[in-house]
C-alpha cells in the first residue's frame, strides 16, 4: 500500500520509523512527502525514513497527482480556528479517490459531517484515531468492539498543558512557570492561551461529539471556560482540602441537541478525573448497554500519535 | 444464529433480555438452556426470555446434541480451584464443532492454551470477553484495535470485594462489616476468603497472562498475598498520610518467563490505581508501540457482563 504524507514534523518522522520497523508484516511504502518547509520527495518504490527533498510541488493537489498513492496521511500543522489547510488537503485526496488518515483534529472538529459524506460518495475510508487521545483506541474501540452500543455522552480530561500548570501551582509556582514547564515538555502550542483558555479542549470536545454523537458543531459552539483565572493560592487552598482542578470536557445527548462544555472543575483528589497527570489522558464514555467505560493513556508521546496513524492504515489495508 | 446456554443465573437472564432487545438487528435465538437447578428448555425457533423448563437432559453433551445450536454460551457457576465443569462443557462443544463464548474465567485461568488449540483444530471460535473486566473491551480491544502491538505486561485493580472492604475500613469499620457491605452489593463469592485472600485476583491475573502473554500458568502459580492482615487502624493511619491500599495484579514478561504477582499495595490516594472504587475496575496494558494504555469500567453490573457475551456473539456472527 502506497502512502502520501502531507506534513513531515515529529509525528511524520516517527511514523516513517514505525513503518520501516513494521515491514514486511505490514507492506506500507511512503511514495511521497510534501511539506511547506522542506519541499517534496517522491519515490514510487518507497522513500527512506530520512528522505532527500527536492523543489516543492506547486500545490497539495499536484503533489497527490504525482505521488500515485492509495492513502493520504494528513499531518500538517493545525490552524485551530479554521481547520485549514487540512480540510482542503483531505478534500483534494477524496477528489482523487484516495483514502485519508489524519492526526489533525481540526478537520474533525470543524467539518466532520461533510467530510464523512464526501468520503462515502468517493467510496473511500476516512480515519482519524490520533486526533483525540494521541493514538489510544477511542474511535476504533467503539467501531470494532462495541456493537449495538449507543454513546450517550462523554467526560474527558484531554489537555496536557493545563494539568502540568495545575501541578506546578500545587507546588506554589506561578502560571507562567507552569507554562514554561509545559513548554520544556514540548506539549504546549506556540500560543499557550490556546491551551489555558480551553480552546484545545473545545476542539477535542467538538471532534469527539461530531463523531460519537453526530453533533455537527464547531469548537466555537462548545461552552468553554479555561483555567486563566486560577491562582497558585487557590490551588494550594484546594490541595489542603484534598481537592484539585482539572479542565474537564463534558458532552451529553439531550432532547434539545447535544450539550457540550469545557470547564475548570474542582474535583476530589481521589476522583479518577483528577488522577491523570502530565500528558496522560482519560476519556470516559457513557453508553446505554455498557454503562460507563473509559480509555486512559499514560504519558503518551509522538510515538503513540504515530502508532494511531499506523493502526488506521492497517485497518484501511485490511479492507 | 442459534445459541445454547449452559447456566441461567443472573448473567443468563440479563443476556436473554439483551438478545431480545437487540433483534432484529442481531438475529440471535436461544435454542436451548440447560441448568443443574432448573432443568432443560429447548425450542429450535427460539426460547422466550422467561422460558419454561422441562426435565434435565442427562448430560451437557446430550443437551448440546438436542439443542442444535451453532454457539455454546458457557455461564455455569465457577469452581475456582479446577475451572470445572466449564472446561468440560467447552470441550463438549468443540467436539461438536460449535463456537464457544464463556463469561467464566476458570477455563481461561486453568486451561487456555489447550482450549485455544482445540478450538483451532475444530475450526471454531472461542471468545471470553466477560471473564476479566465484566464485559469491558480488553481482549477484543487488543485483537481489533492494536495491530502489531506486543503486550509486555499489565497492572490491574480487578477485585471488587477488597475495594469495598478497604473503603469501609477507611471509615473505621471492621473487615467483617466491609465484607457484609460487599455481600449486600451482591459482589462477594459465597466464601469471602476467595476475594480477601486474593484468589479471585490470582485467577483473573492467570487468565489475562495466559491470553495476553502466552504464560501457560494456573492461578496457583501466581504469587498471591491478600488483604487478610489489613486492619482499620492501618488503613486509617494511611488515610491520614493521603495513602490507601489496593489489591493489585501485576504481570511482566521477563527473560526467564512471566512474573505474576497479586499483592495488597500501599498507594498514594491520587494514584490512578487508587481511584477505582467499589465494583469499578482498571487494567493498564504495558506495550511496545503504544506505551501504557488502559481500560476502566465504572461500577459495572450483570448487564455489562451480559453485554460482553453479546459482543463476542456478534463477532462470531460477523465471521
Amino acid at each position: 500500500m502506497r502512502i502520501a504524507l502531507l506534513g513531515f514534523g515529529n509525528v511524520g518522522r516517527a511514523l516513517a520509523r514505525l513503518l520501516a520497523s513494521q515491514r514486511p508484516a505490514f507492506p506500507f511504502q511512503i511514495a511521497g512527502i510534501h511539506t511547506a518547509r522542506h519541499g517534496t520527495a517522491l519515490d514510487p518504490d518507497g522513500l527512506p525514513a530520512e528522505p532527500a527533498f527536492g523543489p516543492a510541488a506547486a500545490s497539495a493537489g499536484e503533489f497527490l497527482d504525482r505521488a500515485g498513492a492509495e492513502v493520504l496521511v494528513e499531518i500538517t500543522p493545525l490552524d485551530p480556528v479554521s481547520g485549514e489547510p487540512a480540510v482542503s488537503h483531505i478534500r483534494a485526496a477524496f477528489a482523487r479517490r484516495m483514502h485519508v488518515v489524519t492526526a489533525n483534529k481540526g478537520p474533525i472538529a470543524h467539518a466532520y459531517a461533510s467530510l464523512r459524506e464526501e468520503a462515502e460518495r468517493a467510496g473511500v475510508l476516512f480515519r482519524f484515531e490520533s486526533t483525540c487521545m494521541d493514538g489510544a483506541p477511542v474511535y476504533n474501540l467503539i467501531r470494532s468492539t462495541l456493537p449495538g452500543v449507543r454513546i450517550l455522552g462523554f467526560t474527558g480530561v484531554l489537555n496536557s498543558t493545563t494539568k502540568v500548570v495545575i501541578e506546578a501551582m500545587r507546588e506554589g509556582r506561578s502560571m507562567q512557570e507552569g507554562i514554561g514547564e509545559a513548554r520544556r515538555l514540548g506539549i504546549t502550542e506556540a500560543d499557550a492561551a490556546y491551551d489555558i483558555d480551553g480552546w484545545d479542549s473545545a476542539a477535542k470536545t467538538a471532534a469527539l461529539a461530531n463523531v460519537l454523537l453526530d453533533a455537527r458543531v464547531t469548537p466555537q459552539q462548545v461552552r468553554t471556560q479555561g483555567i486563566g483565572r486560577l491562582t497558585p493560592e487557590r490551588v494550594m487552598d484546594l490541595a489542603a482540602k484534598r481537592k484539585t482542578v482539572r479542565l474537564v470536557s463534558r458532552a451529553r445527548r439531550g432532547a434539545d441537541g447535544t450539550r457540550l462544555r469545557v470547564r475548570a472543575e474542582v474535583l476530589d483528589e481521589t476522583d479518577i478525573l483528577a488522577s491523570v497527570q502530565g500528558t496522560s489522558n482519560l476519556l470516559l464514555l457513557h453508553t446505554d448497554l455498557m454503562g460507563t467505560i473509559g480509555t486512559v493513556s499514560i504519558s503518551p508521546g509522538v510515538a503513540q500519535t504515530a502508532y494511531g496513524v499506523f493502526a488506521d492504515l492497517v485497518e484501511i489495508w485490511r479492507r
